[in-house]
């Protein structure tokens, strides 16, 4: 089965030398004492726990899946407990509001907690990631009441959270959702309706769940602008705050699915349930925007997270599989044959996954800081801040998630027939990682958003602000013999995203479907450029450490070479995408002609 | 559940009038029957088969799996009596040789079935598709009496056949197989050892199965050179040729894999089993290429069909599911959204589903005819032919499965969230096709074959003649205007072809790893331009019936559009690549550094 290790070396050097993320945070009042002592010492404990409770959960919890019992889900053996450690270790309230139990810990931190549990074992940290999203969402929009009777509790992690969206008919399009509300004169709602898909929907590890619903007030307008956010728990409480009935919704059944299997995906019934509203009628879906962009970062770790998986199994793999010789001679003389990690094809292989897990750590970290940074800003600063963030968001959700899809892909290959055998671990990782480019905004969805909203829309600023980032990272550089390889080509495709746009804007404007037709290419080509920054950035401080004379020589002289890597075998995909995506929407779209008859 | 219409129109269309294959047959003496009129009965009778019979069994034959009972295998409910009139059907017997009871039909009118069976229900197909390569080896390498004993029960197909040559420790490197074959002193051997990932390896379809067994004589000379093969039935012959006693040999477990759940993946322990040498001693790798050679144009074929599956699914799902509306206008007033089939992005995973799975039929085809010349052959002719079919075999191979694994993932993508539920089956298509860039040769194993030994170790001798017919088409089409969005990219793509195979070859002069580091980009960009010659070939014969008034004037059109389609969002993919293959090796292996230390 699948082991892990949690590579703390590389998630110190992505926090701490490359982004300075501690030095930030010790230079605000409220985090102060968020130096490296801190993130180091519960990045460490984290790994231990990662490793020896969570792991061994990986393969058991597919195996056995979750059990709809007499109308209750039941997760896999040992996820209960394992639960119960993790409530216990504090680990539910890194980020919480300190006014209602939390640590109060920036996401620049508690994110390597999400990818640590997240790479041991996806399907279980479902469970704690939703209520995560769900905290969020009622500590910005919910009221006071709410948050001290709801908030605390998933804070605590005692109670666990979810995310009611999809019903049978939308999930990307929730203009066209039926759940209904009915106000039930006492302040609350009755919540009727059918959601499908609702991941950690019932189970067994928690006293309480909070459902975080959307539905229809009666009159509210059509389409969008009449959607409202309600929390609806699975059990109602008594005056003083305890656990009391059970309300009226249920787990219907549990979905068969390809993968994540440890997961409760659940069709969850509400009939007339009662639920509270959370921030202003018919603005629900803005107010759920605060948990889907939590779900999007959330899920852009999960591509890192198997593709980290993959690389560290398939490392282990081809260092021992003997087959074969080199073609360049002999290696191991001793054995029959050669391991397969000299064959330069496995070693592409194996590249492709370190440089996407490594890429993808860099940029949910700069997402994460940037999201801490933020939290504390306001006025103009603040603008600049979402506005970044916001663009970089789909990308980190599509492109990691694509990117960690293929790397799992190539776990499986580097195993070769053993990979397809369930006990290795590598198609569950297959299988697992396959729902990342769906949920939460499909590939598509997350690439309209991008190219169509945070780019066109905003006629380019934002973009514009990250290529200046990257201007600036360049000519800083641009001296630098040893940098030559890297900023030379960084600062072509910088001009080539901002002359892209503009010529997809000019498209976009005789013919909307332009942008629909270009979208997922221009994101693909935007992770890649983006990758390619931070490979750069990620260089240029090796260099320097080296030039200093670094003891951990032999750490820094790995990153340029997988930095090399990149940039030779990865980054050219950008050439045949520049050509795609100006290829036209008349080749997809022409109305001459119905191109699918069978 | 995926639903399955066999593309009997495009069939015709390929294997009638792209390659006027009938029109050949008909020019042979043994094949003069072999007439449009035939070909079509033969596709219409077993379109009806796979729809009707083998089609119903896919969903449920993956959740049934087979189950080892007894020490015999079950094969899932409905398996054995689909089989049963298979057999009853003539199926089997197609292009079994007449004298061993066989139809005597060439491999191109085969095929066709082949695909159908295999798009239906891939996981069924292999147990009488395992069955064909065994048949050819024996027609190949056995002497008349075992052709007498065994050739006429596997034709007749009351016998089935397997093929076993991976051991647990030995996939790839076939050199390290320690199965032994010890002679009995009456013209038999005792075969001992384990095979592991056997196909159909054991099953209650058939009355007996034909093990086709690589094993080492006593003092064998030690690698390739000293293996021989055999053939060791599950059932030893009586003195009349009737089922006799039960040979030492059974299956020992049934591997639990991610896919292709129907058919029976066994571990096969051989104690002393008596078994029949074919061939010449120490020759079995060379005679069992027969089979491995048969065994890659079948998984060739079944990226085509995994392609197929998800494109009609996806275009039936993609007419229907209501989402969004259509960024340049409402296109269904009377529905509340469009159907998603309106989105330029969702149109272009479609086109990409059909554009392999159409090429991939196109290539088949074409290497089937260059089969059946081959065997009407001899001298030069006969060399010729065999060069070209073992240079288009290995991208065969590993481009259809490629390209086959990626449309059966956009069959996923395209359903959203449904597609991620096995009930609709595009996540077990996913599942199914993932076993096909592994088994009979993985993808690098294809691509070392193909640049080392079918191009570079033949001086490129077999890859000009390819590229001759590729310039006599060009030739041919330059002056007509409306070809020339195909002629001009194929020509200069052909000439790059040329261009980088003599320069890997002085390159690999002198660092033999640089094959292996560039073969994987070398082989996807030798399947895009293979396929670029044959949408091309496509586009002038349907620009051709179009100008001649072909009262089909829409599907012609469709094959235009797709050939552009192809060119323009498939064919940059090349620009890419002819980048990454001439990176060098050093980005991948460089004595001065480990790049993989954790």
């Amino acid at each position: 089965m699948a082991q892990y290790k949690a590579p703390l070396r590389d998630i110190n050097f992505v926090r701490t030398e490359l982004f300075k993320m501690e030095a930030f945070y010790q230079s605000i009042d409220c985090w102060s004492e968020v130096g490296p002592d801190l993130t180091n010492a519960i990045a460490d404990e984290c790994a231990k726990f990662s490793e020896n409770v969570i792991s061994p959960l990986y393969s058991s919890g597919d195996r056995e899946g979750c059990h709809l019992v007499d109308g209750e889900v039941k997760t896999p053996s040992g996820f209960k407990e394992a639960y119960q450690q993790y409530v216990e270790g504090g680990w539910t309230s890194l980020e919480g509001p300190v006014e209602f139990g939390g640590q109060g810990l920036p996401s620049g931190v508690s994110i390597a907690v999400t990818e640590m549990i997240g790479t041991a074992n996806w399907a279980w940290s479902m469970y704690p990631g939703l209520s995560h999203g769900a905290s969020c969402t009622i500590e910005a929009h919910g009221t006071p009441d709410q948050k001290n009777l709801f908030l605390a509790k998933l804070v605590e992690g005692v109670w666990t959270g979810t995310m009611c969206l999809t019903e049978s008919h939308c999930g990307t399009d929730l203009g066209l959702l039926r759940t209904k509300a009915e106000p039930d004169g006492d302040g609350t709602y009755q919540i009727t309706g059918t959601k499908i898909f609702i991941s950690s929907g019932d189970h067994d590890l928690a006293e309480n769940i909070l459902h975080i619903v959307l539905a229809r007030l009666p009159d509210a307008p059509k389409g969008t602008k009449g959607i409202s956010l309600f929390i609806v728990p699975k059990f109602l409480l008594d005056e003083s705050g305890n656990i009391g009935q059970r309300n009226h919704l249920s787990c219907g059944s549990l979905e068969e699915k390809m993968g994540i299997h440890g997961n409760a995906t659940c069709v969850m019934n509400f009939d007339g349930a009662k639920g509270y509203l959370i921030g202003p009628e018919n603005r629900g879906l803005n107010c759920m925007f605060t948990f889907m962009n939590t779900a999007r970062i959330g899920t852009a770790v999960q591509g890192l997270a198997h593709a980290e998986l993959a690389y560290q199994n398939s490392l282990a793999y081809a260092s021992e599989r003997l087959q074969m010789r080199s073609m360049s001679g002999v290696v191991a003389k001793d054995k029959e044959a050669d391991p397969i990690i000299v064959h330069p094809d496995v070693r592409r292989m194996l590249l492709t996954q370190k440089v996407f897990a490594e890429g993808g750590r860099m940029l949910v970290h700069w997402v994460t800081l940037l999201s801490d940074k933020l939290s504390l800003a306001d006025g103009d600063d603040a603008k600049e801040q979402e506005d970044m963030l916001s663009l970089l968001t789909p990308i980190a959700k599509a492109f990691m998630t694509e990117t960690g899809f293929e790397a799992a892909n190539l776990g499986l290959q580097i195993f070769g027939g053993h990979g397809y055998i369930r006990e290795w671990g590598m198609e569950q990782n297959v299988r697992d990682s396959r729902i990342s480019m769906l949920y939460e905004g499909t590939t598509g969805i997350q690439a309209l958003d991008l190219l169509g909203r945070k780019v066109l829309l905003k006629g380019g600023k934002p973009l514009m602000q990250l290529l200046a980032i990257i201007g600036d990272f360049c000519e800083e550089h641009k001296n630098e013999q040893a940098m030559a390889n890297f900023i030379g080509p960084l600062q072509s495709l910088a001009g080539d995203w901002g002359e892209l746009t503009t010529q997809l804007g000019a498209l976009a404007m005789q013919d909307p479907d332009e942008i629909n037709a270009a979208c997922v290419d221009y994101l693909m080509f935007s992770g890649y450029v983006c990758y390619a920054y931070l490979w750069a950035k990620a260089s240029a401080l090796s260099l320097a450490e080296l030039d200093a004379g670094n003891d951990d020589k032999s750490f820094y002289q790995r990153k340029l070479y997988a930095s090399q890597f990149y940039y030779q075998r990865i980054l050219p995909r950008t050439e045949s995408l520049k050509l795609t995506m100006m290829s036209g929407v008349k080749n997809l779209l022409d109305e001459d002609i119905d191109p699918f008859s069978m």
